[in-house]
């Protein structure tokens, strides 16, 4: 029997330090003090994130017969980017600290002027976080305490740093030294730059792709040509994409190294594109229904129309309640002909199709689902982690750590345990068993241990299952296991015919 | 019945112009002039790199108990590439023609000086290729017939650039020009610079990976105190990473952004390096069979003593015959304790683990098994072209083109073929085959054109099998298919249940 036990009161602290405890997540490059924005996956950690992709993968591509894969370079020609609008406006407001060279991202810096009895005093500033309206609020008081002000204090009024007037920016301290030290915000290109060739100048200078987008417009002819599709049809990619973030955060949910899962989904100009839109989105939706994510942390968000840029059509978020907060997981935007319009303008090769109905050319419009893998990956984690209660039959009760994943994306399927380590009986049974499974399946073999102990092990790792071999197993009639089931702790017995009915139906 | 057809003149320009026609494979960039030395992967390339990747992870990774997987960031600390040598050693010599502004790798530059008589009257130059010594000769020949020398022109000697004395390099001819226009070579670091940070200045410099090998040396230890993992043991990584080649060639051979698969295994100080190394390159060869290389068209190289870094112990290749010649595939080196302990050195943080034995602490050595992906790409396509004859049963001589891929890696495992287009009981039957397979292997449903044209179109793609749900399949008992093998053009009869059979057996 298991209740949930008092919940960490840092949900995200707890997580951080499981993922590097089991191998989920390291920070890139830890024995040199790590590397700001950038992660590396461990054993546990890489199997979930290939699962991720490979399950969207099966669904979105191979499953499918409107949707084609491709996988296009990292760097890509110069004019690409100049095309997509990169060069031009892939931009942060980015504000200097004079003082402590602290670099803040001007739109997560708030500041408010403090007011008393409705004349302006001074300026508070503080970082974005949960807690920003508080902080300011507290400043102020601070504030109006220290200068030995009389009067009413005016609620704060939290704004961020790209609407500060000039005056304002000269008046608004530093969050790092309480000074007005803070140069006015200016715009800071995210795309990082590299040098293709061995001359290091202008005419060298490439970039590492911010998107794996822009691969499916610029092989949009070469796709139509050598493949057997006709609109609608879909084309998807999984790949490595960058960002230099001037403050990447929430561990790997803003990092400047990531991986994205995008599609670009080609309509006729003629479609009802708000009706694809939308079976879109319920699409990605149920996709991540499929992988385990409750629907009560998901919600969707319609970006408004005076926000969107000239050209979209619509944008919807699918939101997800994180430990920090509820943030974008999934973006599924309707950007009509925009993209493949400006390719075909910048080099000069048309993007059209040719409709066999009105035996016109015509440019398509496009629906664009895109994802972060590491944005899942956390949500999954976020999600699936649990600390609880367990009481065992002698009535113990003992704290255990566990990891609701799916099935689907679990990184160890089945754990096999020998109920003994040197009987051989039970130890040969069980080696036949794991040798079998594994041709197929992520199994672990662990003899190491009490059971008790040994489960909690693999409750911590995710694996919904584990299989005991016992002597029930060598000594009664039918060859049966324990299975124990992750989350309910449930065991009952099964033959390896149930067991690997089970995983061909859950693993898939 | 089929017979070997005239093989292409040049099997590259065929594999070429396949990869490109059916989507394997396109230039970067394409509509903008392309990129040099950056590929994309289409439609069945991506599927097949896919398989590629997932076949060795599997093997290497899932159905070993003594290999973990890890997944590291491409751009890392700088301090990972100081440690690792890179930043002062990773480098190619350069050539530059001062006239043509063409530059060169000095090593793949040959020149001879040109003898008569005993006397050296001039001298030749030619590029790197299969005809190098050829180039020279007819060079040097036409050299003599110019200036009309009269005497016994001797044969060329073919050394590369990095060989030519200061005075001699003032005297070879550029292959450009055909006028002593060459500079000295000079050392051009092959990684890829970037900034990291709103910064651009020396302390925010860092680089894109050269190789993923340093990913699992840096994460050495928090692999081993994540893992229950005992030596002998190994962290596999598949990952792209960049070399900023100064002459990309060879197709997808040589390029500047690839994808590899590296393994470290970790043993050790007093193990039998060699059985160990040994045992490792005979598991490469056996996989390389596995997934469908013909033994015919491997071989090994062991490094010359004199040539290996003083740290290596060995390093054997394994070699592949491309149409270009025979050329490195997969290298098995025995690093020693080199890298963990420069790391270890660098960072400051030991890198050593306890043996229960001795009691003693030890910096564990290493064997690493280092391929490309992209190579093993090119070798399998290479291996599996071909062009045949093929008479049908009226006689008729037809020319087809096949790709004799492995079941394995094969894009597509399996096609679907309705005998009509029209015939609904052939079709419902069709379709209910193909949604049924879908769930687990990728299939494809082609219902297109003549039966005949459709099994053309399987083979130039690689599919292992087709399947034709005929007449005799809704009119006969026992719900059979006509199955067509790829490379024996035979058709047999199978059940549904003997379909999902085969497949479990040779897809895996």
């Amino acid at each position: 029997m298991s209740t949930p036990a008092a919940q960490p009161e840092n949900t995200m602290e707890a997580i951080v330090s499981l993922a590097k405890r089991r191998g989920f997540v390291f920070q890139s490059s830890e024995i040199y003090g790590g590397l700001n924005g950038f992660f590396d996956y461990g054993p546990l950690g890489v199997e979930l994130k290939k699962n991720i992709r490979d399950c969207w993968w099966n669904d979105m591509v191979r499953r499918r017969d409107d949707v084609v894969g491709i996988e296009t370079s990292i760097i890509m020609h110069p004019k690409v980017w100049e095309a997509s609008g990169h060069v031009a406006g892939f931009s942060d407001p980015l504000v200097d600290c004079k003082v402590s060279k602290n670099r803040y991202r001007a739109d997560q810096l708030f500041w408010s002027p403090v007011v008393v009895d409705g004349n302006v005093v001074g300026y508070v500033s503080a970082l974005e976080s949960e807690k920003t309206a508080e902080e300011l609020q507290a400043a102020a008081e601070s504030l109006k305490r220290k200068k030995a002000i009389q009067g009413t204090l005016a609620p704060v009024v939290a704004k961020d740093f790209t609407e500060a007037s000039a005056e304002q920016v000269s008046l608004i301290p530093s969050p790092a030294t309480g000074n007005p030290d803070l140069t006015p915000p200016r715009s800071f290109n995210m795309m990082f730059q590299t040098n293709v060739g061995a001359m290091t100048d202008a005419s060298s200078v490439a970039y590492l792709r911010p998107e794996t987008a822009q691969g499916m417009f610029v092989d949009f002819k070469n796709v139509l040509d050598s493949n057997r599709v006709k609109l609608p049809f879909g084309i998807a990619q999984i790949g490595k994409s960058f960002r230099n973030e001037i403050t990447p955060r929430n561990f790997i949910f803003r990092s400047r190294e990531f991986e994205q899962m995008e599609m670009e989904y080609f309509i006729h100009e003629d479609a009802d594109w708000d009706k694809c839109h939308k079976e879109w989105i319920e699409w990605c939706r149920q996709w991540l229904l499929s992988i385990g994510l409750p629907e009560s942390h998901l919600s969707l968000y319609a970006h408004p129309k005076e926000k969107l840029a000239f050209y979209s059509r619509g944008t919807v978020d699918i939101m997800f309640k994180y430990p920090f907060g509820v943030q974008e997981l999934w973006g599924i935007a309707a950007r009509g002909s925009y993209d493949l319009t400006q390719h075909a303008n910048a080099s000069g090769k048309p993007q059209e199709v040719f409709d066999e109905a009105s035996k016109n050319k015509f440019v398509p419009h496009v629906i664009e689902p895109a994802v972060g893998v590491d944005r899942i990956f956390l949500a999954v984690l976020a999600a699936g982690y649990a600390e609880e209660d367990v009481t065992d039959e002698k009535g113990n009760v003992e704290k255990r750590t566990v990891l609701r994943l799916s099935p689907r994306i679990a990184p160890v399927k089945v754990a096999i345990l020998p109920l003994l380590k040197n009987k051989e009986l039970l130890t040969n049974r069980a080696k036949a068993l794991y040798t079998k499974l594994k041709r197929n399946y992520a199994v672990q073999y662990d003899d190491g241990g009490a059971i008790g102990k040994r489960y909690r092990r693999q409750d911590e790792a995710g694996t919904p299952w584990c299989v005991t071999i016992d002597f029930d197993t060598i000594e009664k009639p039918g060859d049966t296991f324990t299975l124990r089931e992750r989350d309910s702790m449930k065991q009952t017995r099964v033959t390896e015919t149930e067991l690997f009915a089970l995983l061909a139906e859950q693993v898939y």
